[in-house]
């Protein structure tokens, strides 16, 4: 945070928690009670669970954290809506999110109201501690994080309908992107020690710091991510019938699942087709392949002569003058680096030090942003990270060469 | 059926079709659209779709059968609320029930109108065969069945709630028997070669049939349900803990799932507590105890030094002179018989021969009916069968020994 | 037991013993310490597992019940080779019994000739009570089903071997049957109020107890058992590709497991072949069909248009005067009975009451002898029982039809 | 290799051969044919295949190359002995290795003498090229591999022998280490921008490739292991019951797996013991703690206010000229390094380019070696990787500080 008064840092705060706020409340618009109930696996939670919680978070670490705290809303939420932190006490099986319709939606839309109007009174009181400020800070950017799953995870929910029920007529969550009829091209980024990592000087994730030195050695990177024509040329070869071309247990999950294509897709009609939340929708084939898990990502790279860059590699490429287009805004792009700790990393102090640190561990980290992500929420130093077999995020990748 | 008259019969079923469609109808009253979505195992099927099933069943068996058979309301769902029958085509996992947000609880209660105002028009015109109104009866009767599902896959539903909602605050759904004040008694059957089975002179499922000669030696039957409070002397004397008192299976239950009570019982401040449909309750001693699996009935039988009853036996005991209460409307009372077809039997002609036929291996059968069963649906050659460990059924015992 | 001089019963039953005894280690030749050793699933047993345990039954109920007990071969082995019995301790997990290469072999084999010297010392000594030597023929009825099972076990441990080895090059586990190439015969038994159960007039295991009466309609059954080239009929027509020719619980089974013949069969070279105990060999059409499940008997009299007998059917024709071949000695025969207490049924006092009893829900009888079961073990009483899925045991069937 | 004269070479290589392969078998030793029939998991393989499986890797690799090549030992062996080799073909089902009993193991054996004394002619003849001498050496490195895990295997299969069988009864696989009772101590290792990675310049694995620059910031590291002692102090303050020091996947594996001590550790008579290859032993306070997890590793380094070395860290401090003990043949060590390729790695051509390189996901990197790990074969570049959740390794920790 860059603003240091903390007077007018709580009047900006105000204003971004109801610009934040409220752009959840839309993404709802056109979701049924019913739809905002489905939960279609345990990666996936219901949207009715992420609207609470949410305000959960600011309930919890930011209301219960003032001198003279609101009354809950209703003492059942601290454990109904406790994701994963330990250090706030019990919390509901994450298997079974999907088996609470009480409270019902329109409850839990009078839940965001009444934390709004009482994160609005302290926010506007300007009193709060600048520590206390930073966890607004940080109950915004996890929001946003939830703005992004809300809609992967109601895609999936979707998706198990055989009806594949559209969200939104409007427009298709497949862009075409910018140069990508002109072919994929490599540009070389010459490395050197350099920095990497959050300065600081405004918010950041915990995962992103400290800024420390790496050492990278010359590489070329793709002006573009990997399209689905690019993609389909890899399945026209041959690519999910190829051991060779995957990891062990890439291939064992092709063979196990049966792994044909993208997440989503599916052949009739002589063509390729996928479910979109705009219903199902013929593949552009110069838009940016998504919903690949990494094993999918790194087999293409294999197949494509290349390889996956690391995410310093990629951070490193990213705040050079490069010619790269699609860094952000089209899919998250995996990147060959395990989600470890950076040298000097610590854990921010209290329950809200389980955000990050405690989930590494078997998980890749992808760089960048998509279109599902909310403006204003990522940077080039951001860290996302899933496991090797996620595949309904969007989820996409450019390549790397070694010289 | 008894009534021989194809027309006068049309018009009674045309009543009967009211007063059953109607009853489903107020089953749902208090519930949300949430509600109605929830599926927490796979054995219970959300209330939506029992309510589209069962409309299902009349669009599927009736009205596709007619002469000019109207339109339907939706042709994708000829496959989605298909339950099992494999003679109708493809159908939508079982599993997956409860991810079918689209159609809508509004939507199912339209396909509900739309379908009821076309059998009333079918029914109306008196040119149904009888055979056909053989279906409409049938129909009737498997709807009354999902009446009774709704109640206990509904409760079952609410239950994986930590919050224990209650559905209906009016009533509680255990009821004191009669005479279990006055202790446990038993009184003489004296068997013979007699006749079980129902006569075919009015509605029964195929697996009632054909009436047929059975041996029973005389043995003694239970004057009532056993009650809770016989079953807390069960526990109190280490039932749930002395592997002698079990079947293997049973055993390898209790302690894989770690069975310690009944279902839906909690202990707390001294004493037992249970999950109804109107929230949380004291035991009450004098109400038959329910909610048991099999190896549950079976075990407590050992201890108190007793057995089940055959199916013969408790039809045979039912027929008689007896001074039985709760033999209705109380529980389903297990029985020591496998669910297996009577000597000639034989499956109804059509899809729907897989009504009942084709599940008659590994379940028990129980008699009776519960407080959750329709009036008038069971009768005392009703075969009721459940797995051996199901236990969120309205199920019971009363106790047979032999001389 | 019919002799009723427990002197004469001692010498008897000593020379029955080293019969019994010697024919188990005859069961072991060709076969190496690694076969003993081999568990390819929790159902069947490693041999040297089967000839400890069926030693641990004399030492544990016999040796240990003497006045003056001898020491034990080794006390580790009284956890170690109990099977199931709860009466008498702890025992070691079933699903590992593969992993015990201590004791070895040879050791197993000095624990036999231990027990077996003590076991003749005390029958030569004259001095056991009735109730110990009725628990001496008990072990030695108890031994010789594990004799059938050590061949039955032996055959799947071997068919997990890609290599499909032949434990004994010298004969055939398939045999002609008298009468096959005439086809297939149904003749009358006119049933009535008969008795079924054994008469206790000499040994027989507690659940052929009490003798008891039971009414049978008149019925028709086959004079052989179904032959392999009927059952290759029935596969020719689609049998495994009929869903209304099965039970859902076995149409599951067909397409989880991929079923398309019946176990050990393999499609090559344009003809059916099967792994038997003398390697693969080409079915014998005139053979019976064997290593069936419940499943696929009951299947496959369906599409015969017929169905299975039931236990008492069974029992009643067999000591009928009717003209069936293949009783005994060829194919257990299923049958449409659940395995539950008869009318009147008591286990045995102590530990041995859980020799049967525990084991009474979700069987299914079957009845006669296999070609695997030791002469003179099998009776017309005789109730074998398996779980509907278990393939492994030379199962076969017989039809039945009502008139 | 750095003889570049290949028939010198081959020389050198056929006494290192003979080295390597007789003491192979003389790991075997007091191991009977049950013994190395074994297979706990699936993760582990019974002796009897390793020692085939490592004779296959000569006669696939090697033998088979040959211009002449000799005939195969028994041509099955192909299929049943390949490991994961897709590339050589079809192969055996991992999970079923223990159900093998033919080939015996004396035919194994016989197969080892067929392939030694085939290999011995071909590089007397001092004609092979030196491509090949090089699989020659990586035979021999591969090898060298399975010995270590003959011993770590076999340790797990004797483990669930409820006996604890001891193979070897002479001496322990604890013991002390240097200067444990002084206590654990830190140095200073400065980093900068160093190199890591083999030269080249003799015998490595493709993972160990190429050598690159890496930048490394001063960190202090543990002069000796984490002992028995260390870690019996994290235990007694609650260790495994703290969900604050754990990841979150591995709070999860200490629940659902109920650990509470290493793996082999119970507790009896006031005193901690371990399962060794020696039988049970008192644990001893001074030898490094082993048989953990990543995750336990990872939460004793958190607990002791400090965290794992990366593998750079670790390869950079071992090449110091710090006062560090234990670096090798004591335990393996867990680094926070997760298994990636290197930058410009490159696996090696043909098939045994799988040998390393497809299993680059989800595994931590460890350095050094353990008690286990055969003289000569580890090096200060040797990267040993295994999942976050392997326990019967012999693998343990030496911690690290930032400044």
């Amino acid at each position: 945070m860059s603003v240091h008064d903390p007077q007018l840092q709580s009047d900006v705060l105000a204003a971004r928690y109801d610009e934040v706020r409220t752009y959840t409340r839309s993404l709802v618009e056109g979701l049924s009670e019913e739809d905002c109930q489905l939960q279609s696996m345990i990666d996936a939670s219901p949207t009715k669970w992420h609207l609470a919680h949410t305000t959960w978070f600011f309930e919890t670490f930011i209301l219960s954290a003032l001198e003279q705290p609101p009354e809950p809303f209703d003492p059942a939420f601290k454990v109904l809506f406790n994701s994963y932190y330990v250090g706030v006490g019990e919390r509901h099986q994450r298997a079974e999110r999907g088996l609470i319709s009480r409270p019902s939606l329109s409850e839990v839309l009078s839940y965001r109201d009444y934390v709004d109007q009482r994160m609005h009174t302290a926010l506007a009181g300007r009193t709060m501690s600048e520590s206390l400020l930073a966890l607004v800070e940080l109950g915004l950017n996890h929001e946003q994080q939830h703005q992004e799953l809300i809609l992967t995870d109601q895609k999936h929910h979707f998706s198990c309908n055989p009806l594949w029920p559209a969200w939104r007529r409007t427009s298709a969550d497949q862009t075409t992107q910018a140069g990508c009829e002109q072919g994929s091209q490599f540009v070389r980024c010459d490395g050197g020690l350099v920095e990497i990592g959050h300065s600081a000087d405004a918010f950041c994730f915990d995962n992103e710091l400290p800024r420390h030195r790496v050492w990278i050695d010359p590489f070329d990177i793709q002006t573009r991510n990997v399209s689905n024509g690019d993609y389909l040329a890899f399945m026209a070869e041959g690519g999910y019938n190829r051991p060779e071309l995957w990891l062990s247990e890439g291939w064992d999950k092709v063979c196990s699942l049966g792994w044909q294509a993208p997440l989503y897709w599916r052949y009739r009609d002589g063509g390729w087709y996928s479910f979109t939340l705009h219903g199902e929708q013929a593949i552009n084939h110069d838009a940016p392949v998504t919903h690949l898990s990494y094993y999918e990502a790194e087999a293409y790279a294999r197949w494509a002569g290349a390889r996956l860059p690391t995410e310093a590699e990629w951070e490193c490429a990213a705040t050079s003058q490069l010619p790269l287009s699609g860094l952000f805004d089209e899919v998250w792009q995996w990147t060959n680096s395990a989600y470890l700790p950076y040298p000097g990393y610590q854990p921010a102090a209290g329950a809200v030090g389980e955000y990050n640190g405690k989930f590494m561990i078997n998980q890749m980290v992808l760089r960048g942003s998509s279109l599902a992500t909310p403006a204003g929420h990522a940077r080039v130093t951001y860290r996302n990270f899933f496991p090797a077999d996620a595949r309904w995020q969007f989820n996409g990748l450019r390549l790397a060469r070694g010289l």
